[in-house]
């Protein structure tokens, strides 16, 4: 088995021009599976459709090219400041070594959660299971897993009509779906105590955090969708990730990137500029009082969306130290690292040559 | 004759708490001339009335602590993404040496443009002898000033009604009253070739640019405002400027914060920990196909007003840079950069020793 | 006694010239007392700052005029549509009739309230004290009151750090303090229930309204303030008020223009057209699904903030009625009307002569 | 060859249920010709990808019923106030009679157009031909035309690359893209003299309008693309259509409604009230002052689109008429109606009787 990674990208939610170059390029109709994660360009709020129709656009693509192997797909909204729209295909196949030999790849999907079983002790155990599923896919042990990417679904407005009162509170909340969920991740991942990551802990406890989970929340989905990356044992690994201080925390960035922690911010920009690193994401939270580094700042008390603010600046600092724009940037970090803080990931190809292992 | 400079953080436009603290660290009443730089909060639209607040709150400041020094002031609107909302003080004394022994500050105001002579050769013409007018009040040689930061009257709508069909064309286009206003700066500086630099040029010719102008246009004024940065002869220069080549720019802005073409990414950030930068402006423009080193971006293609997208990706990056969310950025570089580049500044204190001249 | 009413116009938030005008006009340095009712425009959003921008310019205004009255300002955000920025000029004068020989104005505020009093049945009471005041200040009877217009502070996160979980579920909740106030308004005024009107009914019991309120919250107030309008007994009524049954509802505004249940369309229109009608106040509602006369509508699915569908469609039926644009307008009726429903109201001159009486 | 008018619901740009529904009604897969004119909801700006998904949605729809009719498709984003989201479908029956024996129905399509020939005498001409085809199409004389809904390619930035500063001037306008069509639209009706209407004229000479057309620019066309309605001459007419004076101008709207000068509101409620009207359109327009009735709004003024503004204070004036709110209301009358006019028509069906004939 190796995971192929693929970068392509989108002039349109529903430009699937570059998509399908890469499908080609990846023989995708001979894959076992194939995982997809995406950022849609849109204004990423409640009326935008751009998910839906790259969604459309995508089953379409792969029904045009006859492609039946199982696919995960996780779109995420936004390309605010210099991301560029587009995503990673990964493509799981039966033979042959590629370019990332010691990347593993799992994903799962819950059945579909009832309402009464979100934002509470369920959902976190529903994202539990379905976590572990995707690391037994994975065939690798918890430890070397680098990164879980997960799709919740949203409490509604509409579907909370008739729940608690606790459960009202927490509607149309992306905030508390995915706070929910990164507490089952955590559990999964053995970063979190179960018998603190209870309902009550949801969106409140911030000692609470797992350190390699993205967690993103849709009214797309009514189950919890997975997709699990990490490095095979006995192999160079593929993958590196981590927690870092704040969004601008360069430092931080570099570490993870070069996998040391002597490793600088001109080691990092050296392996980016080598075209090593064929794949990066990036999570990004701010702490609740809205401060960086001790000042101000309006990310909350702004008509503009929290999330905009994060992904926008987050792309100018990833962008800085990457030199580039194609990456998977996403706001909101709820129990996915301390408060303030973020969770950042890197796929390295073999490159030219292995000098910098 | 010395410059003083001093930050100030606002919680809201007329949030005047610090300003006050810092007007009354500069003794601000024995100054002979003030001048401030600032960004304001708000929604940085058409009806974002942050700017005109935090006018008058300024002004209500400075009346009620009894200055009458000359002031100029310059406020840009817009905080997104990390940017902290708050501004610089510049006091210029008659006496002392201070933090910043090399600092000149020179300001200047035309008269009111009519409607007429806006976004033409007049309105080149007018920003070229300001300018001038302001090196000249700041004592020094042309080619010793590092920043000049410039307010245009923007040609609104209302005013244009009458003009001629080009002039119309122009209307409530703050893009092209920066470019109009960057060329008469070029001139002045003697970057740009006032032969070229015609009202045919505005906004089109884009090979003609300055490299150390700063433009914002604003309903709120009727003449060009001007003030003007440098260093003095026979000093160790406390303000560094020049072309970065996009806003993921960070090499380019660690050559201008060390000052030298070998500077790398580790010698500025050593710069800004140890806390020698008093100030930090950044303009940060975008090629007009919206690509940045090759690579889409929504920049131009989304709901969000360029400029947000621009200011909130660049505070990242200079975030990144700097370890630090207090400093200037704006929007828009036309003419005041080589398409899709920006300009930057610093001002350098003293600080513990001198040890990185 | 007598009471004027005014009308000026905004070109800005700080475009004081009709106000001026209006203030030589009601010799309002001679007044007794003054209100003042305003829509500012804006983005009406957390950040926009024309509210605090046009409250400092009416303080300027009626000191630069030496007017010393009691002067009590409720200024409300959002001229979408085709609202004209502008509001009232009340003016209590010592003699005199005028042209409102019927109209009785009163005013209250309420001591600051902590953050702790919020939301909660010492909100309601501390409304409904202050209402109780402006009704005896008004110097007429209860049921004479025709329209009550109130300003409640809105409990922020920020303010509600450290408060019960209930209190921080409502913060920053327009809705939720103007619901708390309406009650205390509703219990003033007789037309709800003290046993039923409890802090668990805030926001949920819309069975619970009162007729003849219009709540506003703000930032810029810790207080209760409260400006009654009605009709002296014995005298022609200025004034009619009354629930709506939708913001469409042309036929009910009509009945209360009118003053009579068989009251049509076209009498209102006569009215209007005539210059009866000095001002005009509307409050729109829509029930929580968004659903007008059992068809969908966008109004709680949608990026736009739902006050600003209801204010822009509310004043395209209000401006169909009256042929006019220069009303007041405000979304977000809670315990204000029935759900879906508004209310109404009008103040009327003596016009030409009483023949509509 | 009767037409048959149907009105469906839509609760997402993909949600196609009612959509489905009708089309089994219509016996669509019998049927000689289909038009379908739906407003989809979004945000209505650059990148509002809801219209794109519904384009799909649609076609998904036709082609999973097995409908193969030629199906000419107009959507328009944008359902602000309380605007029902959804649309009318029209099927062209080779029999029968049905509710609308007097209707009339035509459509035709252009070739696509070069960027060239946008925004200039060639696309006013283009769209003249296209009207022309659909009114041969109709098989009724121009003058029993009452609604020509034209789509228009938009001059986008991207084509205008390389074309004359005139019509770069008029890159991404969809305002200047609807005006060109509308003088093509009105030479065809004979209501513009086509010696007048000229490049010269377009946005510019607004004394120069259609009384019958509107017109919609999108980038999902190349092609001008029309849906014209009309009155079979013999027959009681199913179509009333006209100028309004402004979008508030309730009592041009009811002589349209009742097709009477001394149509009043009352009439025109009643006509509402029994059911008799099967369809509404309204195109709304401003000066482009922004005045009203002599008083000023924010439409131009503000962060608010003005298509916005208008289309929410156009659905509260037309709800208020018609008591309903599934009707098709859109902004920008550019020669479509004198300044600050707009156009209205309604589609009636023979209803309980014929009383009101």
């Amino acid at each position: 088995m190796s995971v192929e990674v693929y970068r392509f990208e989108m002039s349109a939610p529903d430009d699937m021009h570059s998509f399908k170059q890469v499908l080609q390029s990846a023989a995708a109709q001979d894959a076992r599976r194939l995982a997809i994660v995406a950022k849609t360009e849109g204004t990423a709020t409640i009326n935008d459709f751009g998910r839906s129709l790259a969604s459309r656009a995508i089953h379409d693509a792969l029904a045009e090219l006859g492609i039946c192997a199982h696919t995960q797909i996780i779109l995420s909204m936004g390309s605010e400041g210099v991301i560029s729209p587009g995503g990673y295909l990964f493509a799981d196949r039966a033979q042959g070594e590629g370019r990332f030999p010691g990347l593993a790849l799992g994903t799962a999907r819950s059945q579909p959660l009832p309402a009464a079983d979100l934002v509470n002790d369920r959902h976190i155990e529903a994202m539990r299971r379905t976590v572990l599923q995707a690391i037994d896919d994975a065939g690798i042990p918890g430890e070397n897993i680098a990164l879980v990417l997960a799709k919740t679904p949203l409490l509604t407005r509409e579907i909370a009509a008739g729940l608690s009162s606790e459960q009202k509170g927490a509607a149309n909340s992306s905030a508390m779906a995915r706070a929910a969920a990164a507490l089952g991740i955590g559990i999964a991942l053995g970063e979190v105590d179960p018998a603190e990551a209870t309902a009550e802990a949801i969106g409140k406890n911030d000692e609470l955090f797992s350190r390699r989970a993205m967690v993103f929340s849709g009214t797309e989905t009514r189950c919890c969708e997975v997709i699990v990356l990490g490095n095979k044992p006995g192999h160079l690994p593929a993958m590196r990730s981590g927690i870092i201080a704040d969004l601008i925390d360069i430092e931080g960035m570099s570490r993870i990137v070069t996998g040391s922690a002597d490793g600088g911010i001109e080691d990092a920009r050296t392996i980016a500029k080598t075209g090593r690193i064929s794949a990066a994401f990036l999570k990004a939270g701010v702490a609740s009082n809205g401060r960086l580094r001790g000042n101000r700042t309006t990310i909350f008390s702004s008509d503009l969306d929290p999330d905009k603010h994060m992904r926008a600046a987050a792309s100018g600092a990833l962008g800085a130290l990457l030199g580039d724009t194609r990456f998977f940037v996403s706001g909101g970090a709820e129990h996915q690292a301390p408060p303030g803080g973020g969770i950042f990931a890197v796929i390295l190809n073999r490159g030219i040559d292995d000098k910098d292992h």
